[in-house]
This record gives structure tokens, sequence and C-alpha cells, in this order.
């Protein structure tokens, strides 16, 4: 099988066996100005290279991508990656001339079924995961399979109106979980404590340049006690707990994986997201609750793409 | 077939045929009060007096009754209704002797399925289905079947916490959509109004006592121009509609049923509910947004339990 990725700084092609392990990969670039025939010329070169290495030809393949995916056409209808693609023809693109059939996946989706196959979820067959990046990415597994709903959209848990503060999203609406409780959403919530008595620590580390905030020094300062940036953690992980009590609520589903770069700060989130939940949704209790750290990294997307290129063979 | 709803002031259980006709039915005092076993009786007794005036026995039961369905054990775990029921038997207490398994069935769950069946959903694969009366009852169908969710409990939309008012609800927590989107929240907000100005209309026609003030005379006066019902009204229309396009973000879901007593005033509720819906999921579009009445009234839940006795069959 091949498995790939499509992000919006990089591609990422790889040979993966039947066990999930990766044979092959290679990285490209996929800067979303060079537009879109370059792109799909880099990855179809990257996919030579690997079908070149293997000793039989892959059986099938699948690529996941950000954006709304189109299944009936098996195109990417809309990506935020790539703000120019409408209705593109990716998977024809990439599969044509070359001895497989060529699927498509939203990136959150793959990557839940990736961590569902051979990571942090293995063995449930009913879970949400949301990746924390950028955004707040979503894939919702039911039985086993990627459920993309009626509508083919499911699990965009990022735009569940979840955040206390009323900030415009990329989506158009305010309150999406994704404006606070996403890597971004905590460096804006610091950048706003600089200037005060609070923001001490931060204001330090940063030497008070803001554009050197990010979430990943609000969480070691967290972890070295700063009250103030304790509070963002706990605030954040409040707020992605009460969207897992709704899942619970209106899903009935008790598990969820966490991924995506803010996935390294599990160590503070965990308590407090545990602690939204169970607030939030009277059908949930602490032993049925799991929420567990993502184990596959990056590769989340691509071998979940991958594990899909499997199911059709 | 046989279908049984068990309500908290009545319990109904009629013969129902294939087609989805109704050939007998037989209304029961089931008083939360009067305690467990008198009520068995009673719907045993009712059971007893259709089977006997049936051609051929029926082959299925199912009994619909709010709470949660224990459905590993076949058991009431809890319910609302009837708040000393624990781990209740009601179908082995119901099919004792009678030559026919019976199954249990969440009532709001039920309602989906009847209207699914031969109601408002018709052809309908995918939908949820909100019940408006005391609560905010919901049920899931995903797929053509309901949707029980991995710990049995999917569709509890009325908790979700899309209540702008910050009041307790039965389930102990706050914002719960139903504590101001219900019957009973219309209400509430109503009486609110009463002592002020705009609630001069209200005052009129209830004579100031806060007790004759329902959801109908909301509607009733909200259709006759009464600016302040109408904001009610729309206030309690755009509420379900953020419900609608949480559902739409999360599930994938765009078709919607609209039930129970206050289903009534669906002329008023419809519009504030689709712009809700619209303004918080970018997911959603006018065009693949269904909302719909319900169209079997009470015996939405007897019929929907009397599809789930025929699909054992």
């Amino acid at each position: 099988m091949i498995g790939a990725d499509i992000g919006g700084g990089s591609a990422r092609v790889a040979a993966v066996g039947p066990d999930g392990v990766i044979a092959r990969k290679i990285k490209v670039a996929s800067n979303p100005e060079q537009g879109y025939k370059p792109l799909v010329a880099n990855v179809r070169a990257a996919m030579d290279k690997i079908m070149a290495a293997q000793k039989a030809p892959p059986l099938a393949m699948c690529v996941a991508c950000a954006g709304a995916v189109d299944f009936s056409r098996n195109m990417i209808a809309s990506s935020p990656n790539f703000p120019g693609w409408r209705d593109v023809p990716l998977a024809e693109d990439l599969g044509r001339g070359r001895p497989f059939a060529v699927s498509l996946e939203n990136d959150a989706n793959a990557a839940a079924y990736g961590e569902g196959w051979i990571g942090a979820a293995t063995g449930w067959e009913d879970f949400a995961m949301l990746t924390l990046g950028t955004g707040v990415g979503g894939g919702i597994v039911l039985g086993g399979a990627v459920y993309h709903g009626f509508n083919g959209m499911a699990g965009e848990i990022g735009h569940l109106p979840f955040s206390a503060a009323d900030i415009l999203c990329g989506c158009g609406r305010r309150g999406c979980l994704e404006t606070t409780a996403s890597a971004s959403g905590v460096a804006r919530r610091a950048v706003e404590t600089l200037a005060t008595k609070g923001g001490q620590a931060l204001r330090r580390v940063s030497r008070g340049q803001s554009g050197r905030v990010d979430a990943k020094m609000v969480a070691e300062l967290a972890r070295k006690g700063d009250a103030e940036c304790r509070r963002i953690m706990r605030e954040t992980g409040m707020e992605l707990g009460q969207a897992l009590g709704a899942l619970t609520l209106s899903m009935g589903l008790t598990r969820f994986v966490i991924g995506g770069g803010m996935a390294g700060a599990f160590d503070l989130l965990k308590a407090p997201m545990r602690k939204g939940a169970l607030a939030r949704a009277y059908t949930l209790d602490a032993r049925s609750l799991k929420i567990s750290v993502a184990k596959l990294g990056d590769d989340a997307g691509l071998l979940g793409a991958a594990r899909v290129a499997l199911d059709k063979v």
C-alpha cells in the first residue's frame, strides 16, 4: 500500500506493509503558493521512487488531505491549506498511468483511523480523535470504520461552539473551539497576558516579543509552576473536555485520542479535559471515560491513509 | 407485533401490523407513585386484551420507555419518569408466560424510528428527532437503524449546552438545552416577563397567574403578533437550531424531525431553527438542511417500538 499525507507545508508519501510498518517514506515540499500541478508532479515523483524500491508493485493508494472530500466524485471539494482548490481531481491526477487506484480521505479522519489501527486506540471500535495544531481537527471512528456522516463532513469538532471567547474563526463563525483550544489559541491567550502582571514569566522568556510566544513555551512555563500559564492550559483543557462531553451526549462516545503538536502538553491537559467532560455529560462516568495521547505522531495520517488503501484491496 | 410506550402518566399498548397500521390500542394509567408491580400488571392486562382480539398471536413485542436502557441485560437502568427504578427487568416481567420475546427501547429513540418508518422521516436514512415536551428528548437514526452509541446513551440532545440561561437542569448540570428550549422552558421564560411591560398580553390572558402560563399560550399570542411572545419563540428556535448545527458539525446530520407537544408551534420555530443551525455550522447549507414536523403525534414511540419488534422477527 501507499499512504500519503498532503499538508500545507510538506507532503509525505510512504510504502506501508499490511502490518503498518513503513518500508520507505519520502517528504516533499507542498507550498500552497506553488500551485497544484507542481505539487502533483512532486508527489508522483515520490510515488515512483517508492514504487521502484518495492519488490512488488503496491496494490492501492490513499491520500489524506485537510479539507472537504467529495467521496462520491473522489475529489477534494475545498481545502483550508490550499485556498485555490475547488473540486480538485487529486486522486485521478495522482493515479494516472499508475497500476493501482487512488482514493482520498480527510487528514483528521485518516489520523484517527491510523491511531485505531496501530496507535493509541488499538482495539477501540468507537472513538474520536482531536488533532490539536493550528486548529482542532476531528476524526471519528464508529464500529471500527471512519465515520463520514450523511454530508461527508462529520467530525468537525474544532467548530463546536465551546470557546468562551468571542473570537472570529476561519469558518466565519464565532466561539468555535479551535479559536482558543488549539496551539494558536493557547499562544493567543498567552500573548494577551504579556502586558499583565501575571504574564511576567512569559514576558521574560519571550523577551516581550509576542511573535516568540507559542503553545510549547506556555506548556513549559506551566510545568515550571507559572500560575498564569497553568491557568491557560487548564482553561484550554476544560474547553476541550466540554467538547468531549458533548460528543458523549450526542454520539455516545466515551473514548478519545489527543494528537497533533499540542499533544506534547497532554500531561497538563489530561486532568482538566477529564474534568470538563465529566462536568458536561451526565451520561459519562469516570470509569468509562478514556482519554489517551496519540502514539503515531506525524505519521498518523499517512498510516491511516495506508490502512484505507489496505481496506480497498 | 405489540408496541408499547410507557410514559410518566399513561402507558399505551397496541397491536401493530407489518404495515404500521394500529389494529387496536389500549391506554392504561402509569402513575409513578403507584409502584412498579401494579404498572406491570396493568400493562400485562392490556397485552392480554390485545392478544385476545388478534387472529394470530403477536410474534414480538418492544416497549419504549424514557430513561437509560441497558441493552446488554435488557433492563431499564434508570428512568426520569420512575425515580425508584434501578435495573428494572421490565422486558422479562412483561414477557413472562407470553409466547413472544419482549425487548426495550428508549422512548425518544423509538419515536425517531417510528417517524423514519411511516412518519415525517420516511426515506431518510440519517436524521435526528427532537421531542419537545417537558424536556427535549433526542433520538438518532443512522443508516436506517436506531443509533445507541458506544455507551448505549447517544442522542441526549436535550443536555447539550445550548441554553444561554444559567438554569440548573434535572441532570445536575447548567445550561442544558432543555432548561429553556422545551415546553416548560418556554413557559418559564414567559413567566419571567409577566411583571414586565412586554408581558402585558401574557398577563391578561393568564390573569396574572403564572401557573396558567404554558408554551401553547405563548405560541398563540406569538401568532397574534405579541412582540414578547414572538421573541420567546424566536430565541427558543435559535437555541434549538444551534443544537442542530452542532449535530451537523459532529455527526454530519442535515435532516431533523421536530416532535412532542411543542411541535404544535413548528410554524413559529422553523425559521429561527434554520437560522440558528446555519449560523452555527459552516458545513451546512440551506439546501441540505431539512427540518420537518413529526407526523405520528403521541403514537410515534408506540409505532417505533412495534417496528423494533418487527425487526427482531
